[in-house]
């Protein structure tokens, strides 16, 4: 059968079992699809269409005859695999931060930068969840009405920090409404690699992978370095402001995002706003609060679309708005925009079926 | 017995059964304490030190004798009934939005503005829960370094909508864990005289409050212009400059608060903040990012202090900081500070024990 190879690498995680599905769906020709793990999961099924995988050992040698190759077992195992894979003549398109500050590696948002494939040297990086419905959503504006300055407060999901995080909330929240939350000792949560862990069910924490010495978390200064590198093609870029906090909630799947944002056309309205978000790519407009319509992660998870609402003007700020964005992080923010990447490879002729 | 007769109104909701248990625990002479309720309420038991209060129907003739009335009961039941009791001779300190923004009605948080009491009229307002943590963590640092400008994305905490929706996040909570949420229909959140009601349970609801015509909702208002009436004297000052965005999360008790400001002094740096919060009336600094420390709802409930932490520069924007706080919403954002006002007007000599 004529088409791609792809593989999947981490396939039995949050995201990685998404890949497989956003694979199964992709319109592209699919020759073959092979799911890799650690060898700890090798020999475990995975249902893919209306048949069943068996997880594959990750190995240099995994990648013989693969085309496509989607990375998400963690940044480590994308240091130590992807050369590999693009050896054997893979593309790689990784969704881990191993590669994404690497000036010569394209970070890209397809309905954003497109563009930055072309350059590419087999490896792709997929930006951080966080970052990737924020910039689909600011990226109609900036081309209407130019952009100053972003400030952004996250509300992410649990699903970012991987399924056993999920586990982990659901045991909480059930001890919890037990009467007695200690029963479950939290292991995993903020951030399974560092010393301490909080319950995470029913609580929030400000926290988002480890601390920088500069009080910063790692996953505010990704959203700040990304969103640059993405938007205007330099991380480090001085004429796109950008500051976060990332927050954790007790919220399975979705992120929500306050977007606290100015544009240079100080012109600008809230109506206008909303007019260049409608019908842009990748963008639904959720906002009439006159009928309480606003974006929600209960409704967005599953979903590929990032939704906007709560657009609304400073009224003491000239130039400055607030929106209110919503999207799945394990798809758009993770195994979608990661299959989309190949998808928008093949259309642009960067890849082909073999 | 000599001391304070003492009425709270709405004593068997969320707010009123804290607000008797600040009661109990004031240093304050306590002789007497009714509990008035709706008729619907009448004759019920609340455990009050080591008895019980039967609650009584709330009428006109209610406050005969009464030193000290705490409303808690609903707007329209304090624009009915505050006059009655000021007109017995009690002092009425109202936890509703019935007279918060009336210019002649001091809207005060002890910490901040207790000079305020001195102008009253025999009715105080308490402010919107959460107004009140973000100012008592903002007023040190207005004083040491001038305040410009805040930008505030809240994360609030059920219980601000009362009892019954406490009860029903966790009644769709156990829903969802079952594996289906549809079992239970939202009827309350996240307004409960509001046209449509959304699950709560592991999801987000950017409505608090109704909304406007100007697509903020009331509660969004209510934090800009009681911030300024409170921290500057004036709701509609243009030389503090206030925006709000305000979230619901699925947690009961304590509200988080990202708060974004600008102080006038551009040399001042997150040390000095630091330093200006440390042994503030009322602040509680949690901020060890080495060590994870940081405020949590989980660890604020129950408490009535406001703990601050995550605070930092913005690299990009001189004189531009995050903070990050906590504070339990029923506590402080309610009973605690309507109490405090009572105990603080007494310290002031504005009022004295029979």
């Amino acid at each position: 059968m004529s088409g791609y190879h792809v593989a999947v690498v981490g396939a039995t995680g949050a995201v990685g079992t998404r890949m497989l599905k956003m694979v199964e769906q992709s319109p592209l020709p699919i020759a073959s699809v092979k799911a890799l793990a650690s060898k700890r999961s090798a020999g475990k099924k995975l249902p893919y269409a209306d048949t069943e995988l068996t997880v594959e050992e990750l190995t240099d040698d995994s990648f013989e005859g693969i085309d496509i190759a989607l990375f998400s077992a963690g940044g480590s195992v994308s240091k130590r695999f992807a050369p590999s894979a693009v050896k054997a003549g893979a593309i790689v398109v990784d969704n881990t931060s191993a590669f994404r500050m690497d000036p010569e590696i394209p970070l890209v948002v397809p309905e954003v930068n497109p563009e930055a494939l072309r350059s590419h040297h087999g490896i792709i990086a997929n930006p951080n969840c966080s970052t990737i419905q924020m910039v689909v959503a600011l990226e109609p504006i900036r081309k209407a009405f130019g952009l100053k300055r972003i400030m952004v407060s996250t509300y992410q999901a649990v699903g970012g920090a991987g399924q056993r995080a999920l586990n982990e909330l659901a045991a909480e929240s059930k001890a919890y409404l037990d009467g007695d939350v200690t029963k479950v000792t939290p292991e995993i949560l903020p951030v399974s690699g560092d010393k301490k862990h909080y319950q995470m069910a029913f609580n929030l924490l400000p926290q988002i992978d480890v601390f920088e010495d500069d009080a910063y978390t790692h996953e505010e200064w990704k959203m700040i370095h990304e969103t640059k590198k993405i938007m205007k093609g330099d991380m480090d870029d001085p004429e796109l402001k950008v500051t976060a906090t990332c927050v954790r909630v007790p919220v399975p799947v979705s992120h929500g995002e306050e977007v606290y944002f100015e544009v240079e056309d100080q012109n600008a309205t809230a109506d206008d706003i909303r007019a260049a978000l409608t019908g842009a790519p990748g963008v639904i407009v959720q906002d009439d609060p006159a009928h309480q319509i606003y974006p929600q992660p209960a409704i967005a998870e599953g979903t590929r679309d990032v939704y906007v609402g709560r657009i609304r003007e400073d009224a003491e700020n000239p130039g400055f708005f607030h929106m209110w964005n919503v999207s799945d992080n394990l798809l758009k923010g993770a195994a979608w925009n990661s299959m989309q990447i190949a998808e928008t490879m093949d259309a642009m002729g960067l890849i082909q079926p073999k």
